[in-house]
């Protein structure tokens, strides 16, 4: 049963397995203690910390260990905030970043900070002069990601490496979706990972400090990790994270290569195979392993359902599959489709064979769930079917994605030439898919206003 | 080799390591996801929940799973701090609470609050009286250990949340050392416990909030466990510790009566084995595994290493044995001795065997260490050998415990009963060991003073 969500987290390398396996007889006593299960223990921690920075380029001493990824970015952003507070309090961030430096962002804004988020295009990359222009005087930390996790568009990370050491602001570059494929190139200050994004055990993250950044751990004093990760360490886990980063690294070349080839041909294929799909992200600058699509007239909860049905485990940024009641942020920050959006990202190991099977059902898949919503059948009439009126109001309220935008379809053609329509909606989603149907399908977006209930979007016809 | 340092980790329980390789297949996947890998690992997750809060005695929805103990009262102590902010920002401890409800308590008066730390008795028990009379109406939160880590004696949790209750502010209990018995009184309004302390993995703390509890998480925003435990969590641990609680449980009855009796033969047999020994601790309603001792003219850190060269892992709370070159904070609560401190705490299925050869060794051991340091034959003269001098002052700057109160030892035949004798040291243990010795040696304690350098610790020889 092919699992496609690796970005999420990588199913247990064997490696990793391994390592673990053995550790937990020798690695379960305190390392801090002086009695032999404490110094096994202790080698144990030694040796995990030189492996897993020698894969992340730093010293052993510049490298902690913490329960995730989202620890370490939760902490790493506050203690290199803290760290710097003389400078100032303001922090910089791309509109794309996990969720967890976001809020982070936010918490500082909410402890009287404040933040500037770097927009992208719409492949979802920062132009490194934009970023540059937002590091200010009192910027005290910047944030970027080394690859997005959505929608696998590589950053520039040595450029605005480079714009942060002439302007002497510290750069943090979450590394999570790209560490398993190679170190992050130089120029960073502060580097955060997660091992089970890897490959490895879930419970790890690593949070690296460079030697001379000023760094103050926030919370209550702990003694354990230098003072940067408190709790009694997952030693186990962490040998294991440290011996599969080690693995897949050697595996990387390889793999990387055969995967990126994998997702090309879903690049190039879906499209071909699915009318109405938009591929988003950098097609060239981007993960090996990962890429994402939206499917026009699709709710992306039932897509993920009936993929799930057919054998297949992927994820989405769709309103209609998160809590949130938005589509993904990344999504909105490039301003591309988000209904019926899928993400592959594809784990190490994976056949060619997954990938066709994939190909393979997909068209029918997303035609069935259209067919469920009553979407229209592409293409939506070119000539006006009524034109009696050239101003129309659909009323789409209380319906969520993607029904507000099948609405607009399917009335399109209600009003001649040049007519407008206008589509009331408080999904959120229709803020972002209407202007996007309107790029795949030439027509006007004029704008949207607030209406009494919602927001009225207005489209002029077109073609 | 036995291993006798329980209380600081526990080995790994069978049912701990079988339930950990079962969940490596099943559980690593992200239990927010629809698909079915995400669905399985949500079922294993709510699976681990019902289990452990039916150990903690509480509903699942007020458990939240922290990746350590230390972070359960980390966080748990800030959420509910923050949680009742508008009633004040005092919290109250007892002074021999771990260290991590310590560092809270010393994070919130750098933040511009305050707390009152509640005395201990020799036997390292509050007092329900005086813990009352420490919450003031502006007390946002207390907090009190089940039983002591160090010493094992077991706080009277249930007098102390009437307390509370009738004052109105949340009890959090930590419960790290006592949950592996049984479930803690009823009357809490936060419980904490770290699973590796009952033979679960590292890596899994437990965080109980009440409903109805104020309780507002800090830090940066995350969606995963009700929002008070930000990361992934890492599922195989959270199984397992769930399900070796649930298995030490059903054992505890039975274990704790066996290790009762084993540890109760420690300490009667210790003080009748070796010359000046101080057992530490209430005798009585502590917990079951759990003994410590201190010995005279001993240096702990050499003691730990013998013990260990002779196949026993045990802990200490002397100062030689830390990093902070200080004695213990719960021994220095108890006024008790710190020198040559040892804490057994025994595992589940520790055999009469192991502890009758530590018996065997003990003895000679520490004769070993004393010799090596040139400590007194005990007794140490009853009678004046000189007398010449009614005043004597001891120059011990620079050396470390044991040292000063062997130096003590070693001169107080030199003054005539009556006479004084002054020891000069900069160690931080002579505060605690200089007192403890006069109490064992019905000498008298005349007090301390500065001095040019260190300070001076004045004896008046009685006997």
């Amino acid at each position: 049963m092919p699992y496609f969500d690796a970005a999420s987290a990588a199913p247990l390398h064997p490696v990793a397995r391994q390592a673990l396996l053995a550790s937990l007889d020798e690695g379960w006593a305190d390392p801090a203690r002086l009695y032999r299960e404490g110094r096994r223990a202790r080698l144990l921690l030694d040796a995990a910390r030189e492996a897993a920075a020698e894969a992340v380029g730093c010293r052993p001493d510049e490298l902690a260990f913490t329960p995730s990824g989202t620890r370490a970015l939760h902490d790493g952003i506050a203690g290199a905030l803290a760290g710097r507070r003389r400078t100032g309090r303001h922090l910089v961030v791309s509109a794309v970043e996990h969720s967890a430096v976001l809020h982070s962002a936010a918490a500082l804004e909410a402890a009287g900070g404040g933040f500037t988020e770097v927009a992208v295009d719409r492949g979802g990359r920062v132009d490194p002069g934009a970023y540059a222009a937002a590091l200010r005087p009192d910027t005290a930390l910047a944030a970027l990601q080394s690859a997005n996790h959505e929608v696998g568009t590589e950053q520039p990370v040595a450029e605005v490496a480079e714009e942060c050491r002439a302007a002497g602001v510290p750069l943090l570059v979450d590394a999570a979706q790209s560490l398993a494929w190679g170190p992050v190139d130089a120029g960073w200050s502060l580097l955060t990972a997660s091992a089970h994004k890897w490959g490895g055990p879930s419970g790890v993250g690593l949070l690296a400090v460079r030697k001379g950044v000023r760094f103050a751990p926030q919370g209550p004093a702990d003694e354990r990790e230098s003072g940067r990760a408190p709790g009694f360490p997952d030693l186990p886990a962490i040998v294991a994270a440290a011996a599969s980063l080690r693995a897949v690294r050697q595996e990387a070349a390889a793999e990387s290569a055969r995967l990126r080839a994998l997702v090309e041909r879903i690049r190039e294929r879906v499209p071909a195979l699915v009318p109405d799909v938009e591929v988003v992200g950098d097609p060239v600058r981007r993960l090996p392993h990962l890429v994402t699509f939206s499917c026009l007239y699709v709710d992306g909860e039932t897509l993920l359902h009936a993929l799930d049905r057919a054998g297949f485990s992927v994820s989405s940024g769709s309103s209609c599959t998160s809590s949130t009641l938005a589509p993904s942020h990344v999504l909105q920050a490039m301003g591309v489709l988000s209904e019926g959006n899928v993400r592959v990202s594809l784990p190490a190991g994976t056949t060619e064979e997954d990938v066709e099977r994939f190909l393979g059902i997909l068209p029918g898949v997303v035609a069935s769930v259209r067919q469920e919503l009553g979407a229209p059948a592409a293409p939506e009439p070119a000539v006006a079917r009524k034109a009696a009126e050239s101003e129309l109001v659909i009323d789409s309220l209380g319906k969520r994605c993607p029904i507000p935008v099948i609405d607009l379809a399917r009335s399109i053609g209600d009003v001649p030439v040049g007519g407008l329509v206008t589509v009331l909606s408080d999904d959120e989603a229709a803020r972002l898919d209407i202007p996007a149907w309107c790029d795949m399908r030439e027509q006007e977006y004029v704008g949207e206003r607030p209406a009494e209930r919602g927001t009225a979007y207005v489209v002029r016809r077109r073609t």
